[in-house]
């Protein structure tokens, strides 16, 4: 297969790497960065830069964009992929990314929503590695796409390294993203606003390091992924709230049996559901 | 020496181990629990058992306890201990426990208030590993020992591995405590209490793991760190809702250019101070 991947940052530039290193198939890159391009052409994540043609006769294209540009890419260039090209994101945020892509008329393309559950505190593609994806879980959301070019997207994953894949509607995709990756990153960026961090060094250890290490954020990116997942974002900080409130209350008022048992019930939560 | 360490717990089986390997002192154990004593023994973390007429000629005692059980266990056989020897704590909280020491009156031995920062989500003695302390901090809180005492205590650390020794007060301990280790715990247990969090797999990666990973808690021992650090603990919970309100107020509003500012601020603050 001829394989396109749009933008070679982080995510773009890790399947890029994992697509050379699996399979045969070839691999061509587009990127309004030409050093990226460069960077990928030379150390052999990519067989070289896509041009109009190659988008004509592509089997597949990896949208590794911002939500707003890989729908931008599909009204711009879905008319000219050829009949049955799988057209594929690998975006955060799907509800609204799935709703636009419905709406374009005027490609014979199949889009298929997916989402790779991986990633690190630096972007780039520089940053790339595409050991970051083994083990991790890969999302296919649906779209309404034919049996076949979901299997597709699916086994290219697989080959990748992914160690399992999920299946779910845009709504609870973006549901429990809020809570699984947007959160833990909202919180570390809260977490790091206290006078204290300035002075932690010292005086820190393992709990710190993981709860701040997600703060060092590519704040584009993330306000987007935020503000495309507004109201499912906004409920989860909200329960995060009433909960962290729970543990002030019993701190506060010294409480010990409230808050013991608030600590057991999260203890449990944890060691059952990992 | 002939060191005594009072609780083989994670933090006490560590030390014990630690001492073994990295020196040829005498290493004594004392705890509540037979199975703890039993098993230290056998895998040679401590030389054996410590009874009373130990205690009378411990050059050192570690105590490796609540803060309660060590004020009770300074009161108890402090007046025993002979003059010189060196009894140091290893407590996360320190206002409360150095006031209550510096009250008790009847002993001649010295008092050294130490917290090493190292941990992990899992507690007794099968948990302890002296790699744990590798590289890490060991904190130093100014009680008006003398230098020779404070230098011996830290050269132990030294020898256990420690990479950074931290001295301060009794009240900067506590204050930064309450936000690098109390909050970051408070916050994993305030986190997974989420309904979302019983249907997390599948749809997390890195960052779920990360600000979970110490909601796995020892209940009793963190609601007394707690408790016994109210007043800075509130405080960095109150710090941390006025930080995470602000997210949710720009993200709830639609304030993508304030939202990254948020965001921006948090990545240079991790960036700058790691």
């Amino acid at each position: 297969m001829k394989i396109i991947i749009v933008g070679l940052g982080l995510i773009g530039g890790s399947i890029a790497k994992a697509l050379k290193q699996n399979t045969s198939h070839q691999v061509l890159g587009m990127d309004t960065n030409q050093d990226a391009l460069l960077d990928a052409c030379s150390c052999g994540a990519i067989d070289g830069k896509a041009d109009t043609a190659d988008l004509r006769t592509a089997d597949m294209v990896y949208l590794c964009v911002y939500p707003e540009a890989a729908l931008a890419f599909a009204q711009e260039h879905g008319p000219v992929l050829k009949e049955g090209c799988l057209l594929t994101d690998t975006c955060g945020v799907k509800e609204e990314l799935c709703a636009g892509m419905a709406e374009l008329t005027g490609g014979n393309y199949i889009f298929v929503a997916g989402h790779p559950m991986a990633g690190k505190e630096r972007s780039g593609f520089g940053a790339s590695d595409p050991s970051i994806f083994v083990g991790a879980s890969y999302i296919l959301v649906d779209t309404g796409a034919p049996a076949w070019a979901v299997e597709q997207v699916e086994g290219l994953a697989g080959a990748m390294g992914f160690g399992r894949i999920v299946r779910t509607t845009p709504a609870r995709h973006d549901q429990m993203i809020a809570f699984t990756s947007q959160l833990p990153h909202a919180l570390a960026c809260a977490y790091v606003a206290s006078p204290r961090c300035e002075e932690h060094q010292g005086f820190s250890a393992g709990s710190y390091r993981d709860v701040s290490r997600v703060a060092a954020i590519n704040e584009v990116l993330w306000s987007r992924l935020f503000l495309d997942n507004r109201r499912a974002l906004v409920e989860e900080l909200d329960e995060l709230n009433r909960n962290l409130k729970r543990i002030r209350d019993a701190v506060s008022q010294g409480e010990e049996e409230q808050l013991r048992e608030l600590l057991r019930k999260a203890a449990d939560t944890k060691r059952r559901v990992g």
